[in-house]
């Protein structure tokens, strides 16, 4: 039931990049789990990875093989995230790649392994040697749906977007897939997303873009540090359009490609929140007028992260108290509360430390009542703000998280 | 369905305390809900407030009458916070107390008021100029157990306790009581304590011992500075036993007195984890070697606060994977997660980074079947320690924050 969120549709090849998908095996309800994609020989790689000290065994060796080698396959397997396996399981990753490099004819180092799901489990390598071969045999361009699908774990809907943009009067694309935590937060499973474009851009560039665009998508629905032990996004650009290359962040090719970025990885993220386990409500909150970003990101997870908050929002309560609580203990200093705003779908709720006088219940009802929410915070203090995405907190995200290795 | 938790019984009286309860009316169960307590004269008492900057009024005034007058007269209603109401609101305040002030024949500054209830609400200070007279008129020793109910709101169970101790071959008591948040972070409502002794304590002495209880109680419950807009806790000193002064906090009289007081404060502690709002667990996290307290709350608090190990508490399931992320996602710099252990039940579950050679999953069900678990970290980098009480996390919980207004 996500907020919102169709099964992809009109996802755009990208030049440059190949992928196929197969079954390890061994689930109850049969489903392609293992992913490869394939990334044309010069293309070049950026990577953000997660910051959770816990890093998973993949995180490890993906790190490691971008620092000795260009990657030329990327290989995703949704069900186990080797994660709290420790050096056995930093062995099966360095295995898992050196399947995919035996059959591909590559070096070990040019293959960057994913994994997703439960903790504490070791891989078996041995589903891996039987599948790698069928997901090399089913290479194709067109498989970024299929791909989509294939590295979800709890996810409902498969998430693939594109967009077009020019460089140098070439027709470039941006395609980007990405599975979510399933959750509410990032921090609390894995977020994978896999993006590629067919532009040509340098190293340096490249890695700029990304860290820009991620701190406006995937950042803006996690808290800083709060990763999960496999977070990992990574923006391949294979410069199979011809474009000429983009090699200087003050290029103006350079703003037109981020934004393409950019807008890929908004939709990405936000189809992750709407995703969000037992999600109903897609929610916007947006915290202005602060004296820093820091601070409007501090009160803006506040909001977002109370279970106070979520529980209001999926039963479609005006309970607006609790978000006034929730900024009132967000840790800013020196707040001033008879200062801050407070307006839901363009009502405004609450100011001076009360409710406004303007407000009736019944508009508060109307503004709570749809599946798109957007909070909007005035802290009347500065000229800084930040926003971030989240979704509620209903019944089913017990279940499906009591649920989830029953 | 709080855990392992009795309606109270052998609740002691405590000389120089009377209490009274009547109805507000309104509701649609009929029940007590105003609370007066009356201290004899002369009693000194000490008092710890919320830290959220949105202050609920009553928090503004009992803060403001303490600072002209001692105390006589505590007055406590619950089902409205009186949070959230700005100037007004801080009025009503006063004129509550005035009520109190007139009927009982005191002055006004000489009355604390306490709330608790829905945030955004002004009070309806007519019922209490008819409530007041009738709590007046019942005042007695023995209403420890009736005010234990009459200030609870989601509360399922009366929490009411008392230690017995003795100074100068004098024999003390201190008796407590305490309405839960009703839920698993006190931040997200509202905490109320309120305690009493017959012994006789110094201002500073018993300022001080208050403090050092309460961060060893109420405050391992609660994130540092996360405290709703209404939480408080008071601790009055009747002197009415006799008992000799204590007025140095390093005299052994303080120490016989702050373990009485810590036992009592630690017992409604953890009564209100116990019934945390559909808590169905009571947990224990425990987290040692850290190199600082402070580190090893940061810990304890994001294990205690993750809906995903609480979802997985509520399951029974010996998801350990998910508490081994949370220590890695704390933030503690420079972390060595090699050198981590987890025990849950004292089942060595995790060490090295991963799941421990010894561990059997038959015995991790087991330990996470109980109705009492144990969390032990050990980060292995220091000497410091730190602990925290919480519950797990249930389908109850999202009912009764869905529904609290409906």
């Amino acid at each position: 039931m996500a907020v919102g969120l169709q099964a992809p549709a009109g996802v755009l090849p990208v030049a440059g990049i190949r992928i196929g998908t197969a079954a390890l095996g061994g689930r109850e309800k049969p489903r392609d789990d293992l992913t490869v994609m394939e990334i044309a020989p010069g293309s070049n790689c950026a990577a953000v990875f997660t910051r959770n000290a816990l890093c998973a065994a993949p995180v490890l060796v993906a790190r490691q093989h971008m620092g000795t080698a260009r990657p030329r396959y990327l290989l995703v397997n949704a069900g186990n995230a080797n994660a709290g396996t420790g050096g056995p399981g930093f062995e099966d990753a360095v295995a898992c790649c050196r399947v995919v490099a035996g059959s591909a004819g590559c070096e070990t180092p040019e293959v960057l392994p994913f994994s997703t799901g439960v903790i504490g489990e070791r891989l078996d390598v041995a589903r891996f040697e039987a599948a790698v071969p069928a997901a090399l045999a089913a290479l194709d361009a067109d498989h970024w749906a299929a791909a989509a699908a294939a590295i979800g774990t709890t996810d409902t809907v498969a998430k693939a977007t594109s967009r077009r943009f020019e460089i140098g009067d070439r027709e470039c694309v941006v395609t980007g897939i990405a599975k979510g935590s399933g959750m509410i937060r990032p921090d609390m499973a894995t977020m994978l997303a896999f993006v590629a474009t067919d532009a040509t851009l340098a190293p340096g560039v490249l890695q700029h873009c990304m860290q820009r665009a991620v701190d406006e998508s995937f950042n803006c629905i996690t808290v800083d540090g709060d990763t999960s032990t496999n977070d990992s996004c990574i923006v391949v650009a294979t410069g199979a359009s011809g474009a000429p290359v983009i090699d200087d962040v003050d290029e103006a090719g350079c703003e037109i490609f981020y934004e393409a970025l950019r807008e890929v990885c908004q939709w990405l993220a936000r189809a992750i929140v709407r995703d969000g386990e037992g999600a109903t409500k897609f929610v916007t909150v947006e915290v202005v007028g602060g004296r820093s970003g820091d601070e409007c990101r501090a009160v803006a997870y506040t909001i977002a992260h109370s279970p106070l908050v979520k529980t209001a929002l999926f039963a479609s309560d005006a309970n607006w108290g609790r978000i006034l609580a929730a900024v009132g203990r967000a840790g800013v200093h020196d707040l001033d509360i008879e200062r801050v705003r407070i307006e839901v779908g363009g009502v405004l709720i609450a100011e001076g430390g009360c409710r406004a006088e303007s407000y009736r219940e019944e508009d508060g009802d109307a503004a709570f009542a749809g599946e798109e929410i957007l909070i909007r915070v005035a802290l009347g203090r500065g000229s800084r703000s930040a926003r971030v995405w989240t979704c509620d907190f209903s019944y089913d995200y017990v279940r499906i998280n009591a649920e989830y290795r029953s």
